[in-house]
């Protein structure tokens, strides 16, 4: 099969690699529908993060299951799938209580990278979603964007504490942030204010559900936040970037006692106990424990309810891979899919 | 009037000073009927925190009414009431949300010093509240703990989310972790780890409602935690000492997914984004929203339900106020009320 694998800061190559095999019983093989690239993809291909080998990348997905160990119950050869990042049992404590990533068997999914025409996914019981039936071509983009973007968004909002009554920040403009946006309006927050100044992304964020949009960033963001809530602040903020200054926005946006749901990847963050303690917020977030959502997802997007798929304004055959690349860390297009 | 000025670390006074007047209309004056030393006065008594001036001290209070300002419609000259450290109007959006501690008019109540014979305090008709009627002195020890410490150990317990099916974790034996055990015994928790080694405050713990004793710290003590709650550490953890060393504890206990609750004033803490991020921890504290809590905790004092008021094991003349301040220092005495 082919695969794509990351060899060193801005070489990434589609290349044949060895079949992925049934190493457990617990594990199924996929052959892959759609993938596409993060956000979090361009740390290691812009070199942020260090690369000390040449690795498999990629960990959205959707597929047809090909083949299932001996253990596997939950999902029979031919279903179409949706999984995320990490691979859980959902049967511990941990998954049970909706933390599927940080299950206690918890390990990557997808460590022979998404990005490729097969994949062995593991614990496929616990970790894969099937749906009713095979999807329409149309509905590939969603279901592809509940693999991760969705899901984490969603993890997001939630986190933030986004429902009826609230007004809700999203700090960051990429696919998880306009996502978090699409969240917050169908938990039935009250208003949604997205930092964006990017005029085709702010115009993604209204169609998702965007009440407001500021453009101005740090202090200034969060002064203008603040003319728009009375001088409080937001009750829920979703930072989905990662970085200090964009942590720092989304501190300062949250009304004391509201809710800040971080789930960009930290680079560079650090919170001192006096911040912590002083701004008496309500900090969760985390690498999104998205599995607890995929049910309610899959079954929104099968219902044409939400269209989160919009997010990808750009495909391409996944033997083109590096292109999609080079089009994401430009910002050419906000999420790039790959058709095997 | 009489009050208690810290004039340097170590050198606390009780001396000769004018009389508190009403500055706004909306102020109180009570004359004192018992008072008490925090864990937090000791920073300054220890130098830890710096002393510029000598300042007056002291931030527990119950007592009568003495006057009022002209606009003051809640409480009236005679009545007995309880306040806390901040004063809050209880009107605006962040006080009825439940912050009354970060109050959009918020400020000290207490910069006359409480631990004196008269106070000042700014906001009276948000930040007192009266008793039914003149409490038996029996009750006066437990609500002078409703002021500070079993407000906030009661915070730490519901930002931990203690309740029921829950095990919680409580790090910290000073009177407000006493009182966080006591708190997640009367939010129904299912099973109470107190994390102490001195043995009065163990039993302390046990009369509060804890189920279990840890006496092991740091690594050793979050192993053991792990061992009582099947691998998984505690769902709920509340950090009531607010050092590095504690917080890091407080943080190894607690389950991914769970609630970290953290009332100590931080000194040196340090969150990294990472340990922000992987820990898919519920994070939340800060100074207590006592004034949130005080008409609940007045009724279950009043009804005898709760005897917070046993953390007081040292009574003193307000007169004898250093006394006070070296039996807490050289840890003799849990907590010292001090009665003018």
């Amino acid at each position: 099969m082919h695969g794509t694998v990351l060899h060193a800061p801005g070489d990434i190559r589609f290349e044949e690699r060895e079949d992925p095999k049934i190493l457990k019983p617990t594990d199924a093989i996929l052959r892959i529908t759609a993938t596409c690239v993060c956000g979090s993809d361009l740390w290691p291909y812009r070199g942020v993060n260090q690369i000390k080998q040449p690795t498999p990348i990629g960990h959205e997905y959707v597929g047809v299951v090909e083949q299932v160990g001996a253990d596997v119950r939950n999902v029979k050869p031919g279903q179409f799938v949706v999984g995320s990042f990490f691979a859980s049992d959902n049967t511990c404590e941990i998954c049970l209580a909706g933390y599927q990533s940080r299950c206690i068997q918890c390990e990557l999914s997808c460590q022979g990278g998404a990005q490729s025409e097969l994949i062995r996914i593991p614990l496929a019981d616990g970790t894969l979603v099937a749906t009713p039936e095979a999807p329409d071509a149309e509905l590939i983009p969603s279901l592809l964007a509940a693999s991760d973007v969705l899901g984490t968004g969603w993890f997001g909002a939630v986190a933030a504490d986004a429902g009826p009554g609230k007004t809700v920040v999203v700090v960051g403009d990429g696919a998880v942030g306009l996502l978090a946006i699409l969240a917050s309006r169908e938990l039935g927050a009250e208003r949604i204010i997205a930092m964006s100044r990017h005029e085709s992304r702010q115009a993604l964020a209204r169609e998702f559900g965007a009440t407001d949009i500021v453009v101005e960033r740090g202090d200034e963001g969060i002064a203008r936040v603040k003319e728009l809530t009375g001088g409080y602040g937001a009750h829920s903020v979703v930072e989905a970037v990662g970085t200090e200054a964009s942590m720092a926005q989304a501190i300062g946006c949250t009304r004391p006692g509201g809710h800040l749901g971080f789930v960009g990847v930290p680079h560079g963050i650090e919170v001192s106990g006096g911040v912590l303690f002083n701004t008496e917020l309500h900090w969760h977030g985390g690498p999104a424990p998205v599995r607890r959502f995929l049910p309610d997802l899959i079954d929104r997007i099968w219902r044409r309810e939400i269209n989160p798929g919009r997010v990808f304004d750009l495909t391409l055959p996944l033997a083109k891979v590096a292109d999609a690349y080079r089009a994401m860390d430009e910002r050419r297009a906000i999420k790039a899919m790959l058709v095997p």
